[in-house]
C-alpha cells in the first residue's frame, strides 16, 4: 500500500519480513500516529499479534507464517527430531495468539506441511521461508484479482457504501472490499465512498478513512445509522463489504451492521456485493443458522476508545456503569440479499458448493 | 418522573417552576452526575435552554413558557403599553434560544396570546402564569394518554426496540415512546427494552438507559447497527419511536437511524409504532419530501463525547482531523412503514389530515 508520511510516499506492506525480521504497521495508534514495529524474534511477533499491533484475518495469517519462519530460523539444532519437536511447540504458541482467526492456523499449518518435505533442518528452514512468503503472495494475488474483477461491476460515477475495514491493513496488499474500491478508483469510475463508522470498534472511522486518505480516494464518513438516509436520498449505487465466513448456501457472516445494509440495498434496488477470497467459504457450514456468533463484553458498548484531549488513546464512558449491553460481533446476511460474490476466481452470482470446491482446489494455498 | 438519588426516591419533573424560580434537571452531565439547576431570572432560563441544560421538544417548550412567566413577573412597570413592549422583546429573545424547536415558539406564543385577555399588568401576569402551567400540564396529560393508549398495543412478554431519548427528560412527565414503555412495564407486559445508542449524540446510551434504570425497567443497550441482529434472532416484538415532525400523508421525520429500524420491522413483520402528540403533525407539509433535513458539523461524527478517564465530560477523536463527514440529524420514514401512530387522542392507523385537524381543535393547547 502507498502511504503518505511527512510529505513522502512510501510503498509498504501492513506486515512484511526481511532477513527474518518482521515489520508491522502498528494499527493500534492509527489514524493518529504512524509507526512501524520491528520484531526480531518469533516470540516478539506472537506478542505483537496478541497485542493487536496488526489485525484483519489476512494480516494475522501472514504474521503467523512469518513467526513460523522466524522460529525455524531461531531453533538452533541440526537434529531433525529435535527441530521438529521445537517447531511444533512454537506452532502451538503461534496458533494460540488469536485462537479464533481461521487464517492464522491455516497459515501455520501450511508452513508445517511444507517443512515435512525437507530431510535436513536447513532444507526445512528454506521450505518454511518459502511457504511463509507464499501465504503473503497468495493474499496479494487474491486481493489484486478480486479488485480487478469487482471493479468491473461498477459503472462510471459510482457512489459506493462500505462497512468496517476491509483494506490493505487487514488483507494485503489491496484489501477485499476496499481492494475493489481501489481498482474502481484507478479506473476512474468512483465518485464517492461512504464509510460507516462501525461501532463499537470504529474500524470505519479509524482505519478505512485513513487508508482512503493515503490514496486520495474521495470519501465521507457517516454514523452507522445514517446509511438509511443515504439510500432514501438515492446516494448509493452499490454496497461492497467483506466477509468473515460464508456458508455452503451463500449466507454471509460479517461485521455487525452488514445485514442492515443488505436489507437497505434490497429495499432500494441497489446491488449488494460481498468481496472475499475463496478461503472464506466454509463448505462444512450448511447455512447461516449454523454459524456461532461471538458476543463480546458489554463494556465495549458502554465506552468509546479514541484520542483523548490530553493525547494518547483511551476510552470515554457513554452509558451508566451498570448498564447491560448486548455486543454481538457479527450478523448473518442471507444469500438471497447478496447480488454477487467477488472472489479471486471471478464473480459468483450463485453459490454452488461443488464449484467452490473445484475453484479452491485450483487456487492452491489460499489464506 | 421518579429518580433514585443517594438511595432515596424523588418525584421530580425535568423542568418545573415554583414562585417564579425555574428548576431543571441538568441533562448535560447525565448519566454521570445528577444535578438540579436553579434559575432565578428569565435570562438565566434562556441561557440554560441555549446551553442545553434541558433538551427535548417538550421540555424546551415548557422552559420557554416558564421563562415568559418569569419575564412577566420581572418587568417592573404598571403601564400596560410598556409592559407589552418589554414582554414582546423578551418573547423574541426566548424564541431565539433554540430557533428550530417548534414547541418553543408555540409555547411562547401561547403565553403572549393569553396575556392579550388581561387589561392590567397584574391580570396579564396571572394569565401568563396560567398559560405557562398549561403548557406543562398539556404535555403531562398528552404523555399519560399516549402511554395508556400505546401500552394496550403490547402483549404480555413484549420485547421492544426504541431509539434516541423520547423520555420524561424530553417531554414531561412520561415521555412519548418511552411513556408507552413505562405504561407497558406498569401493566407487567414488558420483558425487555432494547436501546440503540443513537450516534452521534448517544441519547440512547446516556439518557434512555438512565431513565429506564430509575424505574428498574429491564433493558439492554446495543450499538446502532446491532438492531438488524436483534431482528434476525427474532428478539423484537415491536419498535416504538418518537417523531420530530409528521407530514399530512403520515411520513415521519425523526432522529437519524429511525428509517433503518422501520425497514427492518417491515422485513421481519414486526409492528412499527410512532408515539407523538398531535402537535407533531404538520399538516402544511404534504409529505416527507418537503421536509428540510438539518445537517450538522462533521466534527460530531469525528468525535464522541463522554466521561473522560480523568473525570468530567469531553470528546475523544475517532477519525483523522481532515475527514469529511455527512451528519444528517433526521431521516424520513414513509407512512407505509408505520403500523400505527400513538397520540393523546388514541391510536391512528391511517392518517387523514381532516381527522387530525379535528382532533387538534378539540385538544386545545398542545405543545
Amino acid at each position: 500500500m502507498r502511504i503518505k508520511v511527512d510529505g513522502q510516499t512510501l510503498d509498504i506492506l501492513a506486515v512484511q519480513m526481511d532477513k527474518h525480521i518482521v515489520t508491522m504497521i502498528d494499527q493500534r495508534w492509527l489514524p493518529f500516529k504512524f509507526e512501524l514495529k520491528r520484531l526480531e524474534s518469533w516470540q516478539d511477533t506472537v506478542k505483537a499479534i496478541k497485542d493487536l499491533v496488526t489485525r484483519g484475518a489476512g494480516s494475522v495469517g501472514v504474521a503467523g507464517a512469518f513467526a513460523m519462519a522466524q522460529a525455524a530460523h531461531e531453533i538452533s539444532t541440526t537434529l531433525v527430531l529435535e527441530f521438529n519437536h521445537l517447531l511444533i511447540e512454537a506452532a502451538d504458541v503461534i496458533r494460540k495468539a488469536r485462537p479464533t482467526a481461521v487464517n492464522l492456523s491455516a497459515a501455520v499449518n501450511h508452513c508445517l506441511q511444507a517443512a515435512e518435505h525437507g530431510t535436513t533442518v536447513e532444507e526445512k528452514r528454506t521450505l518454511i521461508d518459502e511457504a511463509a512468503q507464499q501465504v503473503l503472495s497468495s493474499d496479494m494475488q487474491a486481493t489484486q484479482e478480486m479488485g480487478k474483477a469487482g471493479a468491473e461491476l461498477l459503472q462510471p460515477g459510482s457512489r459506493v457504501l462500505t462497512h468496517c475495514n476491509t483494506g490493505a491493513l487487514g488483507i494485503q496488499d489491496h484489501g477485499s472490499a476496499l481492494g475493489v474500491i481501489r481498482f474502481a478508483h484507478e479506473a476512474g469510475n468512483l465518485a464517492m465512498v461512504y464509510v460507516s463508522e462501525t461501532r463499537p470498534w470504529l474500524q470505519g472511522s479509524r482505519l478505512t478513512t485513513w487508508e482512503l486518505q493515503q490514496e486520495d480516494i474521495p470519501h465521507q464518513l457517516v454514523v452507522d445509522s445514517a446509511c438509511g438516509y443515504l439510500f432514501t436520498k438515492g446516494m448509493v449505487d452499490a454496497v461492497i463489504v467483506g466477509a468473515d465466513r460464508i456458508a455452503a448456501n451463500g449466507d454471509v457472516a460479517n461485521k455487525i451492521g452488514t445485514y442492515e445494509k443488505a436489507i437497505l440495498a434490497h429495499t432500494h434496488g441497489v446491488p449488494f456485493y460481498v468481496a472475499a477470497p475463496l478461503a472464506t467459504f466454509d463448505l462444512e457450514c450448511l447455512s447461516g443458522e449454523n454459524m456461532p456468533i461471538e458476543e463480546r463484553p458489554a463494556k465495549e458498548v458502554r465506552t468509546v476508545v479514541g484520542r483523548l484531549p490530553t493525547g494518547g488513546m483511551g476510552p470515554v464512558q457513554v452509558a451508566p456503569d451498570q448498564t447491560e449491553a448486548l455486543n454481538p460481533v457479527f450478523d448473518i446476511t442471507l444469500a438471497k440479499y447478496v447480488t454477487a460474490f467477488i472472489t479471486e476466481k471471478g464473480i459468483l452470482r450463485k453459490i454452488k458448493p461443488k464449484q467452490i470446491l473445484k475453484l479452491v482446489e485450483k487456487s492452491g494455498y489460499a489464506s
